[in-house]
């Protein structure tokens, strides 16, 4: 098999998978892939590491070009690439976007075949679970068996828990980061705030906004909570303090002028111009459901008998999926003699240090990824 | 003086107090302060006790009547009333709506004596400040030259701290619990996003929408975001866990369906139907402004020879304003000699905490009142 091969990014692509009956009943057809490739698959085709996007991520996680042949950053470049962490000269690196989403896979804003006018929120509701099997049919077209390893932070960490456990002889390890084995209240709290907004801007239209403008004000609204929840009390006094912005002294006016007032509009309005609302909809819903342990007597029980190897990390200042979580997941696993190394990274920058924090990932990342080569090699 | 003596309560009152010199420059007419009393005021006038409510609170601190004569519960009823840890047997209780707000002291929706409509945004923003200088103004009315006790959580307890520092020859001791003496940069981003929601509310119409219907979206949406805040990840879990609400299994569709989205849309109607969105403005940037540091070098200047003294308490799962900025305001007054004593209740309410701990705040708060009355009486 060779898509992909010899190039060391393949630029963006999509493959239609066909049908995927979903965990939720219904049944989705003509569902399409966009993903994007970087480096070699190898002869035995053994060297395939796919990457798994958090909620906002792309299948555009390296250095690589756009549709026009414009370069463009990844989203994870700090970890990425030729001679990288996960060094694309050794690896085959997929990305996906996921299943809902907005950058090129089949999603709310794809047209519905029955109808010919984009799903909206006719779109069915997708999970953690469908993402994964739309992955492993793309890995199927791609000739490959087997993953060396599944990496993914935050809901990219969720879909690497569920590889391990939904495909256990096609993946040699995971390594979930920055994750948790499902969300608790206080998360599921902050996603329903983003889809309150969102349902009730006057713009949402029901979730049928296409051709005309999206719901900006929702969507934006949503973002700016999301980042706050990205960050950390700590990482955001270094950031930003009570700094204001351009002024000395408080206007007694309804205007901007903390920095940290104008940081949460900028990221608001930078993801308005780039995200569907329908897929911030469908994403925060996935996590929520996301349940590991759902028709399980305990966690330990979820993780019997896995022959994967795992390698899970957490961020000290993570409030959004705290350490604490990830550790129920560590002893869960531990409980049953799987094989299993943790790592909590000391680190200011609160959820987001998944993306900020290349190095001390890296250094878990990069030998866990060779020992795995060591140990297994294609479908065994 | 005998205003609301020998009655428990006074039922609510309000007295025009007239023109106001806000710290922001401009000037407030014909201002009136909503209030209630609870107790009776002693001969001397010295066992005079006022409490300041938060963000969302008014003057009815414990149980009464309504103008209609029905009887309703106050919002810390749990520490004030006869007997109890405030005791209004032993205490002359005052509680005033705070200026700017929406219970009946003069705010956003009262009439522009200028232009005869509400003032929505042409209301000038007031300060914590302005709100004391308003409360010291009623006081001299009620013929009280010194307060036994200003005791106040939240935005309540930055009440408490100018207080003491604003008029020191006019209160023995404060009591500012669950407070700060400045908001870091993540509370002000949760008010961000609160104000946010409603500026940009289609039924906000800047601000002059009396008459027509106030902007419930966005209001509800940032009473959502605040509930967030003022509970704790912790009291969130043992409170809703990932209950779902009336449902044995998920609905995959976009409904209510876990028990903590309903609990946060029910806190968001609830609260539409009996606050202001204007005054949500306000008193959020209120608190946003409130800097005690601000014009000195650092806090222990702040509170250099400060004859006040002074009760702090904290709670030990508050992350909207952390234990560690209590500790702050106590390392500062330690470090000029002041008198101050301080306690972080351990309890898993999160924020919440000061309307939901009575019992241990009642253990510190009585002894401290009444030490009060052995080492002060009137004016001194």
């Amino acid at each position: 098999m060779s898509i992909g091969a010899g190039a060391l990014s393949s630029g963006p692509r999509s493959h239609e998978i066909g049908e995927v009956s979903l965990v939720g009943g219904r049944t989705l057809g003509h569902v399409t892939v966009a993903y994007e490739t970087f480096g070699a698959l190898s002869e035995q085709s053994d060297n395939a590491v796919l990457i798994c996007h958090a909620l906002s991520g792309d299948a555009h996680v390296a250095a690589g070009v756009d549709d026009y042949g414009t370069p463009r950053p990844g989203w994870w470049d700090a970890l990425v690439g030729p001679g990288k962490a996960i060094d694309t000269e050794k690896y085959f690196v997929i990305c996906t976007n996921v299943l809902g989403g907005c950058s090129g896979t089949t999603g709310p804003e794809s047209l519905d075949p029955g109808t010919g006018r984009p799903f909206g929120l006719g779109f069915p509701l997708v999970t953690i679970e469908d993402m994964v099997d739309v992955q492993a049919l793309l890995i199927d077209a791609l000739g490959i068996d087997r993953l060396r390893a599944v990496v993914g932070g935050s809901m990219g960490g969720m879909q690497a828990l569920v590889w391990a456990l939904r495909y256990p002889d096609r993946v040699a390890g995971v390594v979930p980061i920055a994750t948790t084995w499902r969300l608790g209240a206080q998360a599921i709290a902050f996603n329903e705030v983003g889809r309150t907004a969102i349902l009730g801007d006057s713009a949402f239209n029901n979730g049928d906004y296409y051709g005309g403008g999206q719901p900006h004000h929702g969507l934006g609204i949503a973002r700016m909570v999301g980042h706050i929840t990205y960050l950390s009390d700590e990482s955001m006094r270094a950031k930003f303090g009570r700094r204001l912005r351009a002024r000395d002294d408080h206007a007694f006016e309804f205007v901007t002028e903390f920095e940290v007032e104008s940081y949460l509009a900028h990221q608001g309005q930078k993801f308005v111009e780039r995200f569907d609302a329908n897929t911030y909809l469908y994403m925060t819903k996935a996590m929520d459901y996301f349940d590991l342990c759902a028709g399980f007597s305990d966690l330990a029980e979820v993780f019997r008998g896995s022959p994967v190897r795992y390698l899970l990390v957490s961020f000290s200042s993570d409030w959004l999926f705290p350490s604490y979580q990830v550790r129920e997941i560590v002893d869960a696993l531990q409980c049953v003699g799987a094989d299993v190394t943790f790592a909590e990274i000391e680190s200011p920058y609160g959820h987001d240090a998944f993306l900020l924090e290349p190095e001390a990932q890296g250094d878990l990342i990069t030998p866990f990824l060779g020992s795995l080569i060591e140990r297994s090699g294609g479908r065994q």
